[in-house]
């Protein structure tokens, strides 16, 4: 279960109110690359592994309950960047009935104009957040990664980390408040922390690669097709020379079109460049599932389950 | 900031695997009335009540986390009604791979038609939940409804709990696991008390209608349009008598079409049935928006913003 | 089915054109809370209750066709605030093809500029509304509530009503123009008496709490749990006396973490504070179940079903 | 202003209850190219033509406002199709409750399985329809295509008729129920005639080719590239003889990657093939902008606008 | 297979940055009637038809990849449009690290000011085009119209090419670029050149109308319904004379709900005003199946598929 | 340019129809870790880095359209899979209108029957396949990920690939068709492939930790957040010695609640265990930030762009 303090996590404070700001500051609140994408990611994967793997769950339910706490941040702070927003919206509800003139000081028509920033924050939230990005677009639960496989989930996360770091970088070139600064720099920083931390338990899982269980055939694991050709068709550690993970030669196809006519669609390839048959694949396979499905399914008990036991 | 304890809010618990029952759950796990929505809606209407109705902020806050205490139950209770799919995912990989043939038993059958209960659990999933309803759409910020003002947030959620508990009610007929419906009756009933307890809220609100701050001219909120004819026109308390909270009494509009060509479009109505006058209406829209804009932005300081203190 | 009359049900003006205003009224056109949801929500909810409950179809019916001429309304008025857009994309097209040089009184530019109050205005609608909210977002089937119970739909009515007022109270704010504002007064006040008269057809219907037919488990029904703590835990009339609805003594639980670790995730809890019982609560189900039932299965025939008779 | 009579278009009936071929049918209810879609797009292409296309004008909203009843007749045998699932909700609610043990019969196991046809029309909608498609995706307004300009429109409107009729031709096939098929039948022909008024209504409007106003450049509207080669290389009246609308000569280019690269870029690309030249474009394109731009703006006034008039 | 040539298929330059522009051309990048939709359509389009009309295929294959092209151009234009933001994001992430004030010259304070243009360019894309409209909405499978029969794919198509070319056409007036301006005018031509190319496509087939197999019901394909009245009932070709298709003479519904109610909801309706009867029209609807049906079944073997095969 | 070879990239082939693999092989089609989000995203990540890092604009062009050839293959073995649909829609049509009752071998009733697999294949594809995932969610602009900087795209890609690969080998378990097992293996196998280019791609860019620019807070890099406790808090490399890759030496927060509230809400943190400081920090960040802003900005002219040139 889940409990909440009222303390935020980092002490958010913003020095003068900012619409504009609050609006880019949505991407990451309602946004793909987001705290409750990032919350609710790490809290999905944490299912499946909750008797297998406790470990990882343990982990898994740590940083997602620290984004969660990352999202009131951010929220916390959208809302102090909306400060004065909702309480006009009431003081000058009659103002608008009354339909009176303008009254020279001009106010009035700089908040006609103010809800050109972000409309949504002014006719639709009422001067607080929404579950959009800096675009208005929905959050969506199309942002999850979580595919049952911890080899896999790591990896998404850690590309998710990524994103969400390059996100509060791009962010904090957009406001000039120190305070609103303090606590992005926080957030960011957090996320170098999550990557690394991910990173050190995808370590942990060996074999780690490919990820799952099936090994890749050995006949199309290491060539590299030139696919877009013209002036520059460069050459890198990316299709020469052996690759990173199984260390295999890359055999470098020039011209794919010819060659896939010439090879009859792919069939009758052989292997090349690596020691791995297909014979050792299966093998490895085999042993892999063998041992990853026993983790798994001898943790899992069939019937009667109960989530967690209690320890008044 | 959030906390997290292993143990659950409630001991869910299930007898035996059920995927079909797991796709169904999904309903309250990523559909638009499920623990996610009430969670984000009520977390989200927090924040701008967070100075101005600290006691408002509170309950929201309370009913939030415990909404996502549910989710954490609904999440929970799907994957262990898929308990094996994980594990035969894993296990069954490699039996794949030799493309052996059907070994008589049928098993391996019965999993490919399993897989057409929900493919999402099967291919993408992995045997976990996903954030999406019963028919696999995603989870959308869509779903929430927030607008800045309390007597409209209140009633929002009234009728979210309404639905949730509904949604409840059809889901424990499609189970006989008498360990799952005691855990659909527990989350059925917090909707129950849930409702009461925003309606409460709402009553300690006064006035609290109509919601917002601006009156209805008094022309038009006494009318009943007649927009659909044909055997049964039915007359009832919604289009006679005196209305239900302004006390009004109804004034039945017979032949729609013919009355808005007579009245050049409505213009030129006179108030009647009512005691209520354009006038007393601006008057009172006026000082709620005094009352109601002071409310708020005497207890939001426009500088120097500091979500809250921490009293170590 | 539906008949058309040229004439609008009120007669909406609009001074000049505003396609900046244009673009906040799409919020009510094309938004979450506008009148193509309210439309198609009554519309849709009305379906199951045609034979059994021939009164509310009527009203819903009543209502949601007024709904659809209010999103006449709105159409026409944003049209009008957009005059000049339409007819300036046509006339000025050839200028552009020409590639003239700016031809020194700035009106091109002038027209470029406009372009980015709301792009999908200019380069998509062609000078006409879209079916968006004022960000952009298509409407969506997600913002219809239809759960085939009326002591629900009309709760997610009163909401959906609350909702649609605050909005129109927010977009006064925004215009000037005294025409629009005579319009959306109107359109807002209907809002009012619609709310109203949902919620008589509520009370018609006894017992309406809770929704559906089931009734809570009384152990869970009072209890609030205070799951958000800190500075200020805050007592009310939702958390403290009795219950709105139930008139149930309520039970506060002090520390969530700590009670449900003690009673083992609340198995074992005892009624209290309620004289309802495990067993008159079935015995109240499976009498409203019977009626109910029985009202809807005998006013639909299972065979050689109709829609209507036709009375020429 | 829309009204409603309760007779549907069309005498609707079904033979029997059949929720397989409802969730079909929901296609058409709140799918892609159903009659929401059709309805919602011809009432918004409508606004622009309101003043300067009376007639057009007339055509949309008599064809929007039958697609509206036609939506009805689609909802109304969604329902009659799904007789009984209402009631069994609400009769059977109890029985769910009281937990108790199958009664021999396997009713109960067959209004379980029956959940799997379509999960939402059980445990959200409650045995009515939702705006959804089969599949349960959410009706979008991304479907709705109104841009503007009557000949693009009505071309938009050609091809919609034209998938709404096949739609319903492959709906037929999966019903084996008469009357179900004489409504089906109804409504193909419908969007068979439809079409043809739209088609009608092109032809009244000349010219109407290219859509728009600017004519195309006369170097590359009459080039074919040849961008998939292989086995066949098909010719037909689409890259050889004269096109159809501008009977412009075809010029096939064979090899395309080779002649972008000698023509850099296909500048200095000389017109061929066709009488048409840039300078004649060009007074084209501005003697019919000088005409649609009139017949707009003179029909639309730019201040003091009222929608239109009333007679009593 | 595809291949790429780094060659764009039209020269496209830019003069200057413009950010601005670069948002509004995101239409037709990620929009509903931009590139991205017209190529998959297309592809997708091709599947069905890959055996059995292998002229169509090929045709769709060459536009659907030049789309793929046109999608590169827009790309590209886009990104040199930016040029300068994702370098700028780079250069400047240090000083707001450093958080130091305002260097005099404006120009951060102009960089702030330009995320507003369109936030998504600015964090979330880094200076990149992003799968979305103008608006921000992402790109949707929605977009896509394919339905299995050419004569109505071809017609979609014809209407997608229209909206394409009206896209381009206002695109045009909000750009003094010339050079974009040239890039605009080549696309925009070949969406007049690939409509005429799918409407030569569509009558090489015959019968093409109506679209399918199925021929209409008699009595409903040439009766307009006067649905919308009021001041100005138009009548033109689309409900007097012949029909355009099927040269049957209009019946024209005066009062469509009188009508309704008389005939019973138009049962009992006779055939007028046509030759085609009930039974000509199924003998048609079976020959056409039957042509149709073999076409497609001869040319797509039930087993051992190979989809194409290799010549070296 | 792209151009179009009619072979496929891989021989596929499918043994018999299987509408039900079919549907679930959509999930590789239009779903969100399928062909076309993968071919997307590399598409547009190679946008920006066109002119300053063409070495990596090759990759992700050689990468993005051999994923576009993957979706062809994915499409063609759909289709395969789909045989006889398309046929059986256009022969049966007829019979359907005719209504003739059922043929005695139940054929028909079968087809019925195959609708439900999922309905898009049989009522609105026409028996191709849709731009949707397994559960028929229309792809969506959403799944891709493109961030401006290569080290953290690249992050993204090798993400995207590990949950791509997972993906096939889960499908591969679901079906018995040798063949069809043959295409899911080569396509499996080059996400493995693709991963291993992406990492040799990250390492050829140094630094890249973190991902973009700025350096993170050393006072919150190394801090690991108890959030969730209970039975199991586990320690393992991700909270206790160093860092994978600042290789700082983690701190435990062991009650995160109290820690906030003694630290004031994180402020007047110290930096401790890791040798780098604010200022060191700054710096480095500088520096990176003059280097990478320099390779963009000096090989992105500002005026008179041109995307290539053109050699014949």
């Amino acid at each position: 279960m889940f409990h909440h303090v009222k303390e935020l996590q980092f002490n958010a404070r913003v020095s003068r109110p900012d619409p504009k700001f609050a609006r880019l500051l949505l991407q990451q609140f309602g946004g793909p690359n987001g705290e409750l994408k990032a919350a609710m990611q790490y809290f999905i994967q944490a299912f499946p592994c909750k008797k297998a793997y406790p470990d990882k769950y343990d982990m898994l339910m740590d940083i997602a309950t620290e984004e969660f706490s990352h999202l009131e941040i951010v929220g916390a702070t959208i809302q102090m960047l909306l400060t004065g927003v909702n309480g006009k919206l009431k003081a000058e509800a009659e103002s608008s009935e009354l339909m009176q003139v303008m009254d020279g000081n001009g106010k009035r028509e700089d908040f006609i104009h103010d809800a050109f920033v972000h409309p949504h924050f002014y006719i639709e939230g009422g001067g607080g957040p929404m579950l959009t990005d800096s675009m208005g677009n929905p959050w969506s639960g199309n942002f999850i990664n979580a595919n049952g496989d911890l080899t896999v989930d790591l990896r998404s996360n850690m590309g998710a980390e990524s994103r969400a770091k390059i996100v509060y970088e791009y962010l904090m070139q957009f406001t000039d408040d120190p305070l609103v600064k303090e606590s992005l720099s926080f957030l960011m920083t957090r996320e170098i922390a999550h990557f690394q931390m991910f990173e050190a338990a995808l370590e942990s899982i060996q074999p780690n690669f490919p990820p799952g269980i099936l090994q890749g055939d050995p006949r199309f694991s290491n060539k590299y097709f030139n696919m877009s050709d013209g002036v520059s068709d460069a050459r890198g550690p990316w299709n020469e020379g052996v690759s990173t993970q199984l260390g295999e030669e890359y055999c470098y196809v020039q011209k794919p079109a010819e060659y896939v006519r010439e090879t009859q669609g792919l069939t009758g390839e052989e292997v090349q460049g690596t020691a791995r048959t297909i014979e050792t694949n299966q093998e490895k396979s085999a042993a892999l599932a063998a041992i990853r499905g026993a983790e798994i399914n001898d943790s899992n008990p069939m019937k009667d389950m109960q989530w967690n036991a209690y320890d008044a």
